[in-house]
């Protein structure tokens, strides 16, 4: 009996960005994160028990005991198997029912099991794949510098009232910074025009900003003492990777968020940035201060998009869904979208060699 | 899955008391609130972004960039522009994009607007107009004595929990005061019988009550010191109207309350007291004491109201909508409701000079 | 537009375990609750309220007056009717409408009446008939022992979030309790295989336990001191009643639950332990001893039930219904869905001397 919004512009109606590509992975939480007790955690609206075996391997079923409904996740793992808290019946990490205490008769029949989801623990991850029960049909993405022991890791997770879509394009997005972050980074003010070529696979598109300018102050000397050509490429790769990566002469930076959808509008974002200094900088100041001056800055940052990822997100439910006016400089947004509805309808386009390119022109 | 009331009487079905008569005008907010800062309110269920122009005026549009749907109202005002908070997209008065920072192309195009809602700014209220991108069919009301320097105005405003046509109702009923209002002014003792008289317009309903005492106590005093006949008329002005006007003798209070449905249940009440004291109390009560004396009086009346209003809405939903039995002395909520719903279907009456009149026995 | 659990095993559908058994007895509240100031309780998702007329008889009407549809328990008891808070209407504990302040007219009209439910007191509880304005089918349980001075009562109301159905098995379910109140009192160690007589007449069920071992400790000695035989059985009567009972030599133990749906999800629940103990124990170890031993255990207990049927509950509700598996040592749960099933359909099956019997084997 509430009053609804009445109001939507007449020329167009509402769509939704979520989107819900089953048939890949995502990552459950940080292997650091997986202890001994069982997670409870929800991706693409599912609940899933993701536990430790006795043997080192994560397993994830979904969250529900098959006797009495009670989440899994409330009980406590016995050696390979996840035990339920409320009878004690026990599930190996093949959903497979091992244990009914205080039956008499046989215990593995038909709909006693649990539906499991397949596991990968990579480079610091845990990934669970979208569908139980299934072989998936796909690998996850990998950190192609993980161990590469020139670079420093920094790892943050954080939740994001937001669609992927949106906390996606809101990642990889240049326009935005001048406004929500005024003061941190760009400046609306005298601005340059520079090219853009976005790139798109079948699977992933990249933009490369072309002819930005080295940042200002102590940052940009730090970063690239001797000067140098910046190499901007944000780039989103299906399901759920957005990744920016600045290159100034020796330093190289790589940041990768994967972005886990908990619900169509709250997302949970896995941050790991990957970055090594020019060997004069590392000299004089030391990783860790890098590290200890950007990580409040880059806080901050985040903070101002959760908060407008949230107002927008908060919007787009009151008015009952997206509706969007886009420009030549929403330059991955609608891309991203195209490949997730593809993704979606498991319509992936197929696999070449040459990406399609397209130029256009921005002022920053 | 919860388990909705089952119960209703089998003879009627729930309605409900809320109106939308969008072909004319609320109030958003008092003048006074209304600073170089943006406001975020909701009226009639849909969220708009009220904000002072330079030049002074105020503008009203809908509160959803058409660009991302971040609210208008996170941005700031800059000169005679609203410049959304997130991307930097400028809209004037009469919601018409001027600015898309980073663009190279043209601004101006269609579908990047946002709807826009008339506004009047007078006697210390900003009204806004219940459709947006439309020429207002009538004007606001006006405070006829609010210019008037023999009068004090006293002012507030609040939140209630309760449909447009209940908060006026409550606000204009009689018999209620003797129960919710028990031992403030009118008991539940020993009554007189009055006369009431109802008068109908096309666009307004009042009640005159004939035969009403002069308050008991100090009060009446100082209102009345040489005594003389109470004249005490209640109004409903559509849309959104409620006003309470007493006059003993050279003492004269108007209450007036501008009603703003910000959803179907829950009404923003703006509230302005007028009033003049006869010469000879004035002269030994100063205006000032009067008021300190009344105000937590009626605040105390008020936040009964509330409460009762709270509890009516909140046993309305729960029991999926009104099922009121009226008797005579409810002598102005159905005529509300009728003229509320005439304007709701665009089916106003033709003006004319002399009123429906009836006339009906109370006993006070 | 929040992403659902899209997950649900293929094979069966969803349902609910909530049943609406309207032609019989609840609950409202206890006796000693029940003063001068009227009750607002729910149950079956309808609002009521339950006052105690100056006669002492309680009352039970619709918690919504047919005037403006302010809840009646927002007001007060005068004499033999409840009063309206906000007009002043009264009503007798037959609903009819027996006052309107201010009215000159006639009172008594069809339409102003309020929907009334019988009312029974009994051996400390106040019971309500789940249909308003009909004559009872049937009259509420009694306690067979409440008057019998030999046994000592303990009493405790709380609510559980979970339904009726769920509230009544996870009360009469023996396996739980190695896992859920593990440590409390039975352990999941070793085990001994012992027999179940389930027995079912057309209005309850109940599951007697043959070869159950005396308690360990200390328990065991002050309950049944000379050792001898454990009779335990479990039984459920509808609507809403679940009882265990213990009967070791001369100690006798009879735990009886009153269960109130208050929505389908959410039970009331109304506790009255009676016990004796033998004479020897209870000459060295006062009643009231075991009392103040036996209650924090008995309430930590109670507050693991909660928690399990509160997760129990919220998984059911993401999931969008039940979906259980059950295994013959799951005693009494079906047989109490089957009967509230039947009695919900008005197909309570017809009385006879003899029940249906079935034995089972467990392992405890």
């Amino acid at each position: 009996m509430s009053l609804e919004p009445r109001f939507a512009p007449p020329s167009t109606k509402p769509v939704s960005s979520a989107a819900r590509v089953l048939d890949d992975w995502y990552v459950a939480c940080e292997s650091k994160a997986l202890g001994k007790e069982p997670l409870a955690i929800t991706f693409l609206g599912t609940p899933i028990a993701v536990f430790r075996r006795a043997s080192g391997e994560p397993a994830a079923v979904l969250d529900r005991c098959p006797h009495r409904n009670v989440p899994l996740s409330m009980g406590r793992v016995r050696g390979e198997r996840l035990e339920c808290g409320y009878h004690g019946w026990q599930f190996d990490g093949a959903g497979r029912c091992q244990a009914i205490p205080g039956l008499c008769g046989e215990v593995d029949k038909a709909g006693r099991n649990v539906p499991a989801f397949a596991t990968r623990e990579l480079d610091g991850w845990v990934w669970v794949y979208g569908t139980p029960d299934a072989d998936p049909e796909r690998e996850p993405y990998r950190h192609p510098l993980h161990d590469d022991d020139r670079y420093t890791t920094v790892t943050q997770a954080l939740d994001m009232e937001g669609s992927l879509h949106a906390t996606a394009e809101n990642a990889l997005d240049v326009p935005h910074t001048a406004f929500l972050h005024r003061g941190l980074f760009r400046q609306d003010g005298d601005r340059q025009q520079i090219d853009v070529e976005v790139r798109r696979w079948q699977d992933r598109v990249e933009a490369e900003y072309f002819g930005e300018s080295r940042p200002e102050g102590v940052l940009g000397k730090v970063l690239a003492p001797q000067g140098g050509e910046v190499r901007h490429v944000d780039r989103f790769i299906l399901p759920c990777i957005a990744q920016v990566e600045y290159q100034l002469g020796e330093a190289h930076v790589i940041a990768t968020t994967a972005l886990t959808p908990i619900t169509d509008y709250r997302t949970r974002l896995f941050g790991a940035v990957e970055f090594r200094l020019p060997v004069v900088s590392s000299r004089f100041v030391p990783t860790k201060t890098i590290g200890n001056v950007l990580k409040p800055l880059a806080l901050k940052v985040l903070g101002q998009d959760a908060d407008a990822l949230r107002k927008q997100t908060r919007n787009v439910e009151r008015f009952g869904g997206e509706q969007y006016v886009s420009t030549e400089i929403d330059v991955l947004g609608p891309e991203i979208m195209r490949l997730l509805r593809q993704a979606e309808r498991g319509a992936r386009r197929p696999p070449r060699d040459e990406p399609e390119r397209k130029r256009i022109q921005m002022l920053v």
